[in-house]
């Protein structure tokens, strides 16, 4: 392995979760240095920050177009390499863009545009750039559901014929519930945060999860959203039938007033043979179930994993790793990509993904608003 | 007490599973002796098994029509006081109406009817009739779902806002998968077995949980059934959006195709405070989330429990009591009613809740052959 | 099967929770009626109660010897066959005796005595009798105690090495920390409670759980019990270290300081190939480990299960039976024996489980008394 | 902040996973920088470890020796800072002596040395050092250990009474079956690995989770061993009854036979009032149950949680960190204390830590030498 992965990083300063979530990703497996960036719009804040991690000042820059320009400047072998975009929803597109124009690789948070149409332009200019580009629906790294992933590919469940995922979180309630905060707050301002909330922030996880688990597409949907007050205008729960390839019809359950719950993701996929059921607040435990057979419950880091699995589990069984981890996994496989390396599908979350996740928050609107429609999604 | 109540048996005999639950719950509380029936239609196998069971022959019946005209030669201190309606699902109806017409109490299995249209007649039977008539849905027994009810009375989890509830089983796998068998089965076919397999079979039970717990009723509800293959004829599983009094939503899964899942009845309900959520085959764990406070896990027996939940758990907490218990709960609700002592609501399913359960399937029926609209069902 | 058989019950009269867990048991597979007994030492109370569980009063008698002496005559086929004696500890001995040295078989609560002594004489008096002893160890009734029973005979988890129980209650808590409590309570008083209060009440159990699963005697013991306060002479917690055949090693943990515990018996046992864990409150799930493959759950009703395991299930895999059907099967095999059917080894605790219990607690007692030193069990 | 802790790593080169862990862990909080170390006794392979992370080679060392002798000659503040000591056990000792005399601060492995004689001798230069040493018990380091401790100290589960820890693991069973490895391997010849594998390796790891937690010392023990094979001379599971402060009892049970266990970690707590339960695989979910109201589970990242607690959390409650975290937060401990901040007690585990796991160690091999006899532990 040569020097490690120059990276920049926009946005997550301060004490942004989001930040130490993709910093930390990006040492666990040695891959990259943070060399620059800008964490925070305000400059101040953003050197001060940089100084506090031990990032060198001289390549923290006041803006997103100051650090292009001048990261361009330098030879090709001391720029940045890739940049984390970790900004708020709306400078997604427009950052990723640039950077893919300008020969970055981008590694991107979701939701990677805030429109299906931003979508389409950016995997356009994701085309034309060559470049790498990963969005990081955090977890599909998990190693459970790499196994899943590849254990359903091999047949291991027969065919599919039922999807069921959910991400349940309560923390909206401490909003929604109070007349003038929920009217004022950004997150349920559709001006703000987009035309969806609940759909937007974490039922596009599950949709993404149920993809890339099963390895079918969404072909339509029915969505019914729940926005508990009148004078609220997003959604803060809401139901989605779908139908998939082959015939598979599913669930997708996602709540933001899930009152207790709270980062409750899971998915059950029922097969033929057999079905999984998985648990993101556990995520080391996958649940393998028959009609006829005892349940088994896998875990990481055991030779019966598949490669994918097993790649991304760095101790043995019994060593509980965690959703940094995840991410890191989803790192190391956009290193690979960087770097010229073979990597297999399904090592990190692609621009398809993203404009299928754009198209899925779009649709699911689309259907509530046209009372309980089925929806069509892009093939 | 006085002597325990008089009951005759209709069905169940041989290995019937509900023989031997309907059986074994009779016993439980020392409130009813089976003192004669009708356990089989074939009359050597029927006083075959009463002698098996040590049940006296000299009230063991040919058929259902001659116990009736036998019984009313009794004297009424003599005379069977209460009939267990365990036959085929066709033959509850004209069974319970004319054990009502005649003056027995009943016990019936559900679904209580074919139709939602007989449901109605067997309504104003019973409301003539003045005797008692409980529906066993068994899983309403169970000490911690009686708790969720009481809880959510007093106001514990405040406001509902959202109702998730779930009935998964696998075992029809055997049987859809197989071409030949799925269409000569008799469980699969219409004719036979009723208008829905799925929603007829499980899905009014998690319906008719959530009503129970929640104390609300649902108005209306759209459904998408999952038939697997073409050529078979009966719903083996569906999705039922439902809406609420109180503007409260929520989602009713079912399944006989859930790979692997035994009896996964489960429910979990969100209310503005706290939570619910609560799974058949753990029975005796209550799980109550908030946003703020750890989890709490209720259990069975312990003073904190509401009077309904502790008149339900006859050992102390850690005895694990189980589903023979819960239905054995509802029987002796019944035998309160029966004796005409004072019982509270929520101590057994009754004929209303059989009409709504009638009510729901045909109502899903309609809103899955409509192309999933909205149906409203009766108030 | 012929008529049912006779049973009669000393003790557990009125709302005691031991009398409705072995009328319950009795009654559930349909062989048993009780016909007779002397449930209260109050003449009054006794009547009252058999008048409230509808058993006929010309057989309620005013006291155990009263009994013999009419039921003795009685003609053979209608006097009571067998004795339930659920009465206080220290009356199972002359009880079970006098009614062996009468020609009753016998259905015994454990402790079987209050001495090693007298547990011999009455295993001597069972041998002359040629009558049915039965000791009900309530928990090797659970369907999945039987499998891993099974399972080990047949080397499934090949050459066992470690064995690790545990029963844990904390109910004493509330006594113990009470100093006018603890030293009034019968309980805490070896003149009235026998030599231990927690080795004696639920250590045993524990030992007697691992000398069933797993087939193997304890040869040898070193214990040390903890009083928690010098004015209390009664363990209340200990733990036993233990030696048994085939130079197992282990420990059984006891305690009923173990606060929030409920009735926490649980056991692990490691072989050579895989292990077994189990426990009392989830009594449905049996976990089976190995290094090398995934865990597996058994759960009780499936074809992969031993008919020992079979045999005590009544219901389809998903409907979960508890401690009454637990207790139900020990009933189950007693009745097989009293009818003189074949019956299987492991159907029921004998009078041997008996002796070697009386012996356990002796020894754990003894050891403790002095310094914790290693005391041999019988063979 | 200032710059980034320089520190230097010995040992866990190549795929040692050990090394991993330290790496990812001193990288979380953004508070270290390798800046050079001898990762392999082997010069090249030193170098190319190097080249693979990506550390300047100008201070990769060929020896321990080599790296104080270098080091000490560049200025202050360009010299390594803190030593990672990740070799083989028996140089713990030589080398943390070393870097503390040198004025190194030194964070380093268990077991600290191979005798408690070392122990004592390292504790003494350690004073004299006045340099900071961090003992890597890792396990200490999680969110919720923390909280039972500092829960404990304001008094919430009352006097503590009882305390049960388990280190269950199987994978010595691949070796210990087979008579030609176990004869072989280093790990089970004492004259490489030490007096004791066992306890030695993880018993010890339950035993400062034990005076972690309750914050008492264990004043003394008494343990049995199993060496399952008459030619295996070191100890795969042993059982140690403890006495400590307090008049408190307890038992620690090690094992590494436990067919199918991994990492089996686990600890309960009983005072008075509560008790406290938490499992090392299932790190972020703590239990605590009271004998009159439900038990609760505790999770991280909750503003209920101790201010301890919170430290160690980065992200919101429910998206789950695992034990690199845990590692991390010792590592973020010692950070504090090599720069000279504020710090409390339970950040790290300290020499003193060190000192009584050999002590602890030791003493159980001798309790075990002389037939399980009590042997006292050093105040």
């Amino acid at each position: 392995m040569p020097k490690k992965i120059r990276l920049g990083v926009l946005g997550g300063g301060g004490d942004s979760l989001i930040g130490v979530l993709h910093r930390v990703a990006s040492h666990i497996n040695d891959n990259y240095e943070i060399v620059g960036g800008c964490f925070n719009p305000d400059f101040k804040a953003n050197k001060a920050f940089a100084r506090e991690i031990d990032v060198p000042l001289n390549r923290i820059y006041s803006d997103f177009d100051t650090l292009i320009e001048e990261e361009l400047k330098l030879p090709e072998n001391e720029r940045i390499e890739v940049c984390s975009v970790l900004t708020p929803n709306f400078l997604h597109f427009p950052m990723a863009k640039k950077l893919l124009d300008n020969g970055f690789h981008v590694i991107c948070e979701k939701p990677m545009t805030t429109t299906l149409e931003e979508a389409k332009i950016l995997q356009k200019a994701h085309k034309k750039s060559g470049k790498v580009f990963a969005l990081t629906h955090t977890y599909t790294g998990y190693p459970m559901v790499r196994q899943m992933r590849e254990m359903i590919k091999k047949g291991a469940i027969g065919k599919i014929h039922k999807v069921d995922a959910q991400y349940y979180q309560g923390w909206i309630n401490e909003i929604i519930h109070d007349k003038k905060l929920r009217s004022t707050v950004w997150r349920l301002d559709p001006k703000k945060a987009g035309i969806s909330s609940c759909m937007g922030d974490i039922g596009v996880h599950a949709f993404n999860m149920v993809e890339y688990t099963t390895g079918l597409k969404v072909k339509s949907l029915l969505s019914d959203f729940n926005y508990l007050y009148k004078d609220n205008k997003m959604d803060v729960d809401g139901t989605v039938l779908i139908r998939m390839d082959d015939h598979v019809k599913g669930v997708i359950r996602s709540s933001q007033v899930a009152t207790g719950d709270e980062n409750g993701l899971s998915i059950s996929i029922y097969g033929a043979k057999a079905s999984f059921h998985w648990e993101q607040e556990n995520p080391n435990f996958l649940y393998v179930k028959s009609d006829t057979q005892p349940m088994q419950v896998y875990k990481p880091g055991h030779a019966y994993n598949s490669k994918l699995s097993l790649d991304g589990t760095k101790l043995p069984a019994g060593h509980p790793e965690g959703i940094f981890d995840s991410m890191a996994n989803i790192y190391l496989g956009a290193a690979k990509a960087i770097r010229g390396k073979r990597y297999n599908d399904g090592e990190f979350p692609t621009m398809e993904d993203g404009v299928r996740g754009m198209n899925f928050i779009e649709a699911t609107v689309e259907s509530n608003k046209k009372k309980n429609i089925w929806v069509k999604m892009m093939k």
